[in-house]
This record gives structure tokens, sequence and C-alpha cells, in this order.
């Protein structure tokens, strides 16, 4: 169904792109076989690196013409495979579409091309003035648009909503190379099927997004962050729905296994006071414009974490315990993938289940042999399952333990969760998507995917 | 296409639901043939009143085997003739579904029937601690279901959000017949194209909401109301984003014309010291949990009130005086419409082109011969512009307003905006989507439609 690109082929991107930002050396070509999936390896044919909405457009028209498969790619730290080139053919590569086009500060809106690193732009209107709350663990090197394409999240989701709450409009070249606006550049949005929301998530199958107007908001002034330890993962996880109950939002509320502690220290160097007993900790962050606010809100969280059996709190209000405290949060997939050959899974459940959740992980673990450590975003029930393969065979490796996250996702989805919170379905997850969703459900995304690209050029393979 | 319902047909009705929960004779169908938009008639020709989602099923499948157009219907408050039976046929009402199923304290979510008065739901959660933001004026009447199709918002849109936050599941009847559950009862969503969002919106039709999963957040315990007065509305309309460029992000801010408070005023006998030179007026609300830190953002709004030549501030902090103020906000329609023929158009552009939109609004009417009546959530940009027939002619109100608000909709798509913020396309605004989209954008969504529902048989002739 899928053709080669033919040096014919190759002309005619040529001549839309010159050959200066085509690439198509096997050594070239190497950097881009690959995203932060596991180890696996799909070389794209050749890879453009566009600099207009309207080049991609013509690169796409002539694929589409030619049946030739074409693969959008961010920044490749994926962890679904959504960016692989399963299917050969021609990647677009969005990095030198990189511009902060227009920062409206009269709008609190801005306008950015999907190849912008998200911590450059959380820097540049932080020093502004506002907030752009989506800060996923890769924010160092993660592009704006990947984390609209896979509908990314963060530490501040639990405050402040994923980015489905962020992006206003998208500018996205279809597969047929026709470029349209998805909806208009405001805060509410009534007139028709929202075409946005459907973009946000879609993981790159319906279109191409070249341009998007981000809402801000304004910077709140204060923040305090704490970490609280526990004795076990179970006592953790129901301080977390406690914390809620009691009337408190807070800005960030992690969730981290000691052993993922042990391994941030162990790969960073890091000196902490790690007690035998601790066997879980909390990362509680709120923020706000009151410094007295906020100091009367810690103390409520921590009569409840008191209540919850909490060993030890330790508050930072200094810049830099806060930035080593949020270090280890966030290098600890890192640490972990330094230590182990591991798979990471990323579940998501009503808060309240995930002491279950948890508990069910250990144990099915327990019956096939491997082990796991697990963090993430508790705040919001999205728990990150780094599962191990330590002592595993790589018989068991590659085959029984699918048996075994296919029971993880059951109790997920049996939890009233499903199959991913923010790392998308992509190449990996797929598999594991009739665990959740029907036939019929199933064949409602796959109409949805014809209607905008009947000749299934544009990231085929992925999602379903 | 569509067939007329046969006594065969009705016969098959009834073995689903009984005869008592059917309607067919004239004088009930009366009540059913309308909503709140303009004068608008069109009758059903029989309204079933189902009560689990299963008759629905049963119901549309009967319509789907024998081409009988639906037309779901909630409290029927509807602006944009959404819930016409334009094409005869059933029409299935949802006001026996109106169960709260669920307050889940632990997950802070609540599973709801769609035919559930959203104040009833916002109280009943409020009694709880919990806040349910999404509060149109109308929230007295409306439906959760309606609000969930048209995408709704109201005042606290500005600092929570619309229903599009806070809808995590929903359990849909599909044109088919088939039941099934759109998402996740979670937080985040990263598992396939988000259909929970795109039927957010969707105007009954793609499918019918039998079951919503609803997110709740914990109730802020303080709030201050203020009302500012302006002699101009650009006046007002600039000082709006000035509040958010201070860093303050108010719980409600919205924008009244002199003449909507008058004719509340003169509407329900209310004494008010309406100055000669008050031309318009914003409702500021901030909340919190601290009254300290709300005085101190009052101070902060003050100044940058007094700096937008601000005439009068009056701040109320008792609840009688709170409800007041937004007694004039919330029947400011209803005061509108007893006094004149109208019809009301909801424009949205991004919030600091506000002062730019009112303008320009004026500059139109003038052409045309008609004034208008605005009010609206200033703080999303969102305003509401009631068209009053006055001393124009019976001709120009049926033909040569609409090349007016033609008009007022290229300049709201020209600010950035689009044809509605909260109520909808429906039937009446149809026919200026090609102002906004083009074809190609128009068939995204025909096709759309095509995948749920082949048959066309489900509200159709709706949007596009």
């Amino acid at each position: 169904m899928h053709n080669h690109i033919t040096s014919d082929i190759l002309d005619l991107f040529k001549q839309v792109i010159g050959e200066s930002r085509l690439i198509y050396t096997v050594e070239e070509l190497d950097t881009y076989a690959h995203d932060e999936t596991e180890d696996l390896r799909f070389y794209p044919e050749v890879v453009a690196l566009p600099e207009t909405p309207e080049e991609i457009a013509a690169l796409i028209k002539i694929c589409n013409n030619h049946q030739v498969p074409v693969t959008p790619r961010g920044a490749g730290t994926g962890l679904s495979g959504g960016s692989l080139a399963i299917n050969g053919g021609l990647m677009i590569a969005m990095q030198r579409m990189n511009k902060i086009i227009e920062i409206d500060e009269r709008n609190l809106q801005a306008i950015v091309e999907p190849g912008v690193i998200t911590e450059t732009f959380i820097n540049t209107v932080a020093e502004k003035g506002f907030l752009y709350p989506v800060d996923p663990a890769s924010k160092g090197s993660c592009f704006i648009g990947g984390n609209i394409s896979h509908g990314s999240g963060g530490p501040r989701v639990v405050k402040y909503g994923t980015i489905r709450e962020y992006v206003l409009n998208l500018q996205v070249v279809l597969p047929n190379g026709e470029i349209i606006w998805t909806g208009a550049n405001t805060l509410k949005y009534a007139a028709g099927y929202n075409l946005t929301q459907l973009f946000i998530g879609s993981e790159g199958t319906l279109g191409i997004v070249c341009k998007a107007v981000l809402k801000l908001i304004p910077k709140p002034s204060q923040d305090i962050l704490l970490l609280a330890s526990f004795a076990s993962n179970e006592e953790a996880c129901e301080a977390v729905g406690a914390i809620f109950r009691q009337g408190i939002v807070p800005s960030a509320l992690e969730f981290m296994e000691r052993r993922g502690v042990e391994w941030v220290m162990e790969h960073d160097q890091i000196q902490f006071d790690l007690q035998d007993n601790m066997q879980a900790f909390l990362l509680i962050e709120v923020d706000g414009n009151s410094m007295d606010e906020l100091l009367t809100q810690c103390e409520q969280v921590n009569i409840v974490l008191e209540e919850n059996n909490c060993i030890d709190v330790l508050l930072a209000d200094a810049a830099s315990q806060k930035e080593s405290l949020w270090h280890l949060r966030r290098t600890m997939a890192v640490s972990i993938k330094s230590n182990s050959i591991y798979k990471e899974e990323d579940t998501v459940v009503p808060r309240a289940t995930l002491p279950a959740l948890i508990k069910g992980i250990k144990e099915i673990g327990a019956v096939y042999g491997f082990e796991s450590v697990c963090y993430g975003h508790a705040g919001d029930g999205n728990l990150h399952v780094n599962i191990l393969k330590g002592r595993m065979t790589d018989e068991d490796w590659k085959h029984k333990l699918k048996e075994g996250i296919k029971e993880i996702f059951e109790l997920t989805i049996h939890l009233g969760g499903t199959i991913s919170g923010e790392h998308g379905i992509g190449l990996v997850q797929r598999e594991y998507m009739p665990l959740k969703y029907s036939e019929l459900h199933l064949n409602l995304m796959r109409g949805i995917k014809k209607v905008f690209d009947p000749n299934n050029i544009l990231n085929a393979g992925k999602i379903f």
C-alpha cells in the first residue's frame, strides 16, 4: 500500500527544500531512527528539515500523491515510539521550526512554532511574568509540538491542567497538503466540532502542527516545596487523596519510591539522609502570591501528612533546596534507565485508587518475576511504572513480560483508569488498546483517521 | 431521505418505553416545539421520555433502521435552536434522567445523568465542600447534558475554565444504538483520540450523552465582589485586560452596558444609584481561602481600575449585596427580552480586542439601523450582543439585519475570534459558519459526523 522513495520522488523533495535540508545517508539517518522508547530502531528513507508550513505542505502533497509514508518528528524524546518511521518513507523533522513568533502580553497568549523547546518557552514567558505550566520531565529537550501531539502534562497538571487547557488554536498541514487553522485564538469556543482538541493527543496521525497559539497565565510569585517520607507506598498514596479532601490544591504532588531515590543518589552522587524505614516519598508544592497563605497551607498539609503516618517532612523554601528536591524527581527516569534494562508503562487511575494500583503492580511483578520502580504524578493518579529486567531471562523479558504488562493494564482499567496518562500509545502500547476499547470504539477512531488521511500516509500504524 | 413516524414505528416505541412516556398530541407537543431561541417553532412527531441508556439505545436503533430523524433535548434553554426538531421525527427528551448517581468524595468526581439541573448539582456538591464552577446564566433551569453538548461556560470560566475541563468521561448512545464510554474516569488521558472532548460541544449530533463523570474541585471559602462603573464601554473593556496584566486572575469578570442595567432595574423594580455618566460596568469577583489575600487583590484591582478612569467602585462582601449585584447580571437577558424583539449573538474574541469589537458593533448598528445591548463574560473576551428590533421595519428585521450580523461576525473573526463562545451554532448560526470555516474545514466536520452517524438521523441539519 505504501511506496518507497524513488530517486524521482527525492528530486521532487529537492525542488521543495533543496539538497541541504534533506538527509539520506545511513550515518546521518541514525539519529532519526530512534526516540527514547526502549532500544527500538526504524530507519526513515529520507529526513526533511522544513522551515515553513508551505514547505511541509509541498512535501506532504508529494508523499500523498505517491503513497509515500510520512512520519512527523519533534525532539525524539517520546516514550511510546510515536515518532518512529516504522514504514520507512519520509520523516519530517521539526527542529528548524523553533521560533517563538509572538508573546502577546495584552491577551496573555503566545504563538510558537512546534520545534520550540518546552523549557525555552517556559523561561521566556516567565521573564515577562507569565506561567506556562506544562513541564514534562524532558522539558529541557522536548518540543512543544511533541507535547501537543501527546497531550503532555508534567508535575503541575494537578493544579493547572494538561496542555489541553493551554492550546487555543493550531495551524496544521493536513495529509492532502492543505493548511488550516483548527479554531480561534479565544478562551472559549462553541462553533462546531473542536478540531483543536481533536488534534491534541492525536500523535501526528491527523496532520502536522506547524503553529500553536498558547494560553499564558499570570505567574504566582511564591512557592514552597515539601518532601514527606512514608514507611510504605500505600501510606504515601493514601495521603495524596487526603490532601485534596482537606480543600488544598497543591501545584505539584509527586510520588517516588525509595529505590528510585537511591538510584538518583547513586547516579548523581547526591547525599541525602535516607532513613531505613523511609520507603516512599511525596514531593508537594504549593504556590500563590501570599507567603502567609502558603505557610498556612503547609501547616494544613502537615496535619494531613501526620494523620497519614508520615515519618518526616522537609520544608524547602530556599531556591537551592527546592532545586535539589526537584532534581531527585526529574532525573529519576534517567537514573533508573542507566541502571537496568527497563520498560516504562504510563498508568493512570482515579487518584484515590492509587494505593490499590501500586499494591497490584507489585503483586503482578511477584508472579511474573520482575521488579518495578514506580514514580509519577500522584496528584493526577498518574503512575509511571518502570519495569526492570533484573534476573528475568531474555526469553521471559521478550514474551512472558507482555502478559504481566497486560495484567497491569487490566488492573488499571478495572480501577477506572486507562493505559496512558501522558506518554501516548504510539507503537509500543498499540497492542494493549483492545484491553480498554471495543472494536466499535477503535473503529470510530479509525474512521476519524480516514476522514483526515484517506490514503493512510501519515504516521500509519500508530495508536490503533 | 428521512421518514415519518408511522403507526407501526410508534408501536415499536411503545414496546420499548410504554404508552405513558410517549407524547404525540398536538397540545402536549407544543412545549417541545421551541427552545429559548427567538420565536422559532418546529414540532417533533413524537416525544419520548426515556429513563435508561438502554431505552435510548432501543429507541434510536428503531429510528436508525427506519431512517426516522432523532432530536435530543435537554431543558430547552438553548439560544441557537440546537434542540429544535427541524426534521420532525422523534424527540428524545432527557428530563427523567435526572439523578446524581454518585458523588465520590475520595476522588473529587461525580457521576450524573444528563437531565440534572445545573444549579441543583452545584448546590449539592457545595454542601460537601466542592466547587463545580460551570454556571451559565440559565443554571436554575438548564441541564448538565445540554451544557456538555454546547461546551458551556458562565462567569467563572475566566478562572476555572469551561465545562470542557470538568468532563472526564461520558457514556453515550451512538446513532446505531450501541452504548460506549468515551474515555476513562481520570484527570489525564493520552490513549488515542479523545472522544470525550469531541463529544463536548458537538450539540447532540454524534450521540446522546446518558451519563457524565464530572471533576470537582475544593470550594474556596471566601469571595469578594466589586462593581466598577465607567464613562464608556471602551474604558471598561480596556480595564479588563489591565487587570490580568497586573497578575490577578479574578473568579469572574463580567461586562454590562448601562442600558442593560436600566432594564433590569425597570423589570425587577430595583433601586440602584445610577449616575448620569455611568455608561458601562464591570462586575469583578475574586475568590480564595484567605480574606486578607483577597483584600490585597481588591486593592490591586482598585488601582488598575483608577488608572483606567473608573468612576466608582462598589465593594460587596455581605451575601445579600453580592446576591443583588449578581442578580443584575443574571437577569439581564430576561429583562432585555421582555422589553423588545431581539436577536442574540454570542461573539468571542481575544480579550484585549474587546474595545474594538464593541466599538465596531455600535458602528455596524448605526449603518443598519439597529440598537444593541451588550453584556457578557469580558474576562474571556465573550460578548453577548442583544440586537433590538426597535424601529426597524419587519422587512429590514427579516432580511437586512442578516447583513449586519454578518458584518459583526466578520469583525469578530478579523479580531481573531469566532462566531460562538458558548451558545453553539445549532440551527440559527449555521449560515454564518462559512464566514469562519472553509469548505474543506466544514467537510472535515461533516466527515466526522458521518463516521458516527452514517444515516444522518441524529440532529441532522445542525451546525453545518
